[in-house]
């Protein structure tokens, strides 16, 4: 048996999933989930979950960052008694870390000296992302010793994009240089996804050709051939493609020069880990469909009176409009041999009317829902749930999506874990 | 009778097509084609067609700028005794110029102080595509006295995109007081292909539904609902959507900030009406199909032999992915209803090997072409070819288009000229 960590360092918040695990084979077993958010809030507040039963939730703490959070959920999940797994710091065999971008690696990688460098040095491609997660990565080598860390990325589902894919078209020794290509983000999700769908579906992942969307504060779709990623919205970082909750999404390249009157002399606001200049914050933190509505709710826009609300109709009807906009052009790249376009993600998993309304717009590509199906995805049923219409060539199905679990499925691949 | 020049200043070339029309009921007639090419090199060249003769070809001429070039080309055109039709300024009735960004402009718009000053406000939404042709707006105001001059806009086609296809996902407030939203572009040349589709098809304009791609050295695509500009790929500038010889089109809106180690100290390079960032220059005019291959010859990039070229090789590909995206989304938005997928501008007229690329990945939309009718395309035949298969739902047609002679249209609906 092996007590596992998933970790997820996000910019404001701190997850980390405790499985237990018999060997590589076995199923993992979520035992405990400790989650610290608003960190750079005042409101800092810590929920615990034992097995099934709710411990704390929404618990006031006093953490001053990553490093104070994750202190305080090793004290809780090492203080309590009913968690037989975890008595000691040398009960944790593996911490995983979901780390945004990972450059090209094609697999997870047990994090050593040389790994852990090669990780900071990509930070440059990534600042806003990947600092949070190398923080923690520092605080397990220093307060687990005995535990090995493993880097799960991001982007290594995609490592499988052709070149004319994921090739931008700029000057190419620059782009060598300086690592300028379309990597796409998400891959946890879209890893899990295809083995999910696999499954319900009966189907060989490597005949498996889906259309899946991540939809959440950060939203992606991703089209899935034979298994493996052929394209995605994402690219060099995860602002391009769909808008988000605060990110702009693809926009004209030329915007940023023309937002702010002093865009033309950005100069980068640099700290130790973090050198992004103003536009970048503006295009990720202070776009996207909060921009437009004042809120980052996605229910509260999609459930809004039009006439009273105009601005939320306009979101939800620009976030569709984008989102069937990327389901054409992968139905075009899948060569319409789509066998399941899979919605994922709060959004995806929560929007019964969002999902209705893309279904209904890309109806032409031969989707169709059932709405009684639709009307009632349930948090608590299956992974994979089917909503298809039942004539349909291809299905519809949501599918909640697990990124910590799918952390887990990465280790047991890297037999040197096993052995 | 009126003589009509249209007028098409790019940044290094001038094109002024010369037409007599009887009014405006009748087909303009073109008398006359004079153009100046190679404006910013050592090898600045004349090349004047009257009627079907060619008078002279790359003929070496002395130009320092756009205002130099035109003055050549009113000598050549006076002085050509043989040009009955223009024998003095004043027999110039109306100058139409094509202005690339023409802001919310819905119509051509006959040129007085406020126009012309309102134009000028909007090059600094367009400071590398407004400047030369209002440059030349200057020269007919002071050289043809008693000319009317008339702007058209490549933007006004566009001006039907509805709220949810022009809004970007950014700060409102910030967006209305900058005019940042997406415009589109190829306009006048849209509107000739609708026109021209609307007549080969025979179906009314405002029934008709089209793809078209209009693919030159900028290259863009429209989708045409109920004869109106649904959506198109460039946005605020011409920046955005799919590559062309030097412009990047759709990158992710972070990759300027990782191009160069210096661009985060952007300093805007100023001269009277150009400034531009350095990335914008990049991105612009050192990017593209060129910066793949090296070259801005297209037919060379197709024609390639795909082993010893694999970097033509790898911009085909882009290219026909990047187009065949876009037919996806717009036959999603068009709702499956494509009364035909049309080619125009200088690859889509020209490239054989790239519309039938195009067509095979497109397939599975229901579009397929005649082998041999995609072959036999010929500059001297009709305006409108069909060269779809016989079988299929939407038609595959290409369009001669000609930006030149819609302006001339364009003053066809100015009342104020015919009165």
């Amino acid at each position: 048996m092996k007590v596992i960590f998933a970790i997820n360092a996000g910019s404001s918040s701190l997850k980390v999933s405790v499985y237990s695990v018999e060997d590589r084979n076995a199923t993992p077993r979520e035992i405990a989930n400790a989650q610290i958010g608003g960190l750079s809030s005042p409101n800092t507040s810590l929920t615990y979950t034992r097995g099934n039963e709710g411990i704390y939730k929404s618990h006031q703490v006093k953490a001053e960052g990553q490093d104070d959070a994750f202190s305080i959920i090793l004290e809780t999940l090492l203080g309590d008694e009913k968690l037989d797994e975890v008595e000691s710091n040398s009960d944790i065999a593996i911490a995983c870390h979901r780390i945004v971008h990972g450059g090209k690696y094609e697999s997870a990688q047990i994090i050593t000296k040389d790994t852990y460098n090669h990780i900071e040095a990509l930070s440059d491609l990534a600042p806003l992302h990947n600092g949070a997660a190398l923080g923690i990565v520092e605080s397990c080598i220093r307060k687990l010793p005995d535990t090995t860390n493993i880097a799960c990325f991001d982007t290594q589902f995609h490592m499988s994009l052709p070149p004319h894919v994921y090739t931008y078209p700029i000057n190419q020794e620059r782009a060598r240089k300086n690592g300028l290509r379309k990597y796409g983000f998400h891959g946890l999700s879209y890893s899990f996804i295809t083995r999910s769908v696999s499954k319900f579906l009966q189907r060989d992942v490597d005949q498996l050709n889906i259309i899946a969307l991540h939809l959440g504060s950060g939203a992606s779709a991703c089209a899935i051939k034979g298994g493996k990623s052929w394209d995605t919205t994402m690219g060099l970082t995860p602002l391009s493609g769909l808008p988000g909750a605060t990110r702009s999404g693809n926009v004209d390249p030329s915007l940023v020069f023309h937002y702010a009157s002093d865009v033309g002399k950005l100069s980068p606001a640099s700290t130790e880990k973090l050198h992004i200049s103003k536009a970048e914050q503006i295009l990720n933190k202070e776009s996207g469909l909060s921009a437009l509505t004042g809120t980052t709710d996605f229910a509260a826009i999609a459930g809004a009176d039009r006439t009273r609300h105009p601005q939320h109709a306009l979101a939800f009807d620009l976030f569709v409009d984008r989102v069937c906009a990327f389901i054409g052009s992968y139905y075009v790249s899948l060569e319409g041999k789509v066998d399941a376009l899979v919605f994922a993600g709060g959004i995806g998993e929560k929007s019964a009317s969002f999902r209705s309304a893309v279904v209904s717009n890309t109806g032409c590509l031969g989707f169709a829902i059932s709405d009684a199906a639709n009307d009632s995805i349930s948090t608590e049923g299956s992974v994979t749930q089917d909503i298809s219409s039942e004539d349909t060539r291809s299905k519809v199905l949501v599918c909640r999506t697990d990124e910590q679990i799918e952390m887990v499925y990465m280790c047991y691949r890297k037999d040197e874990l096993w052995n």
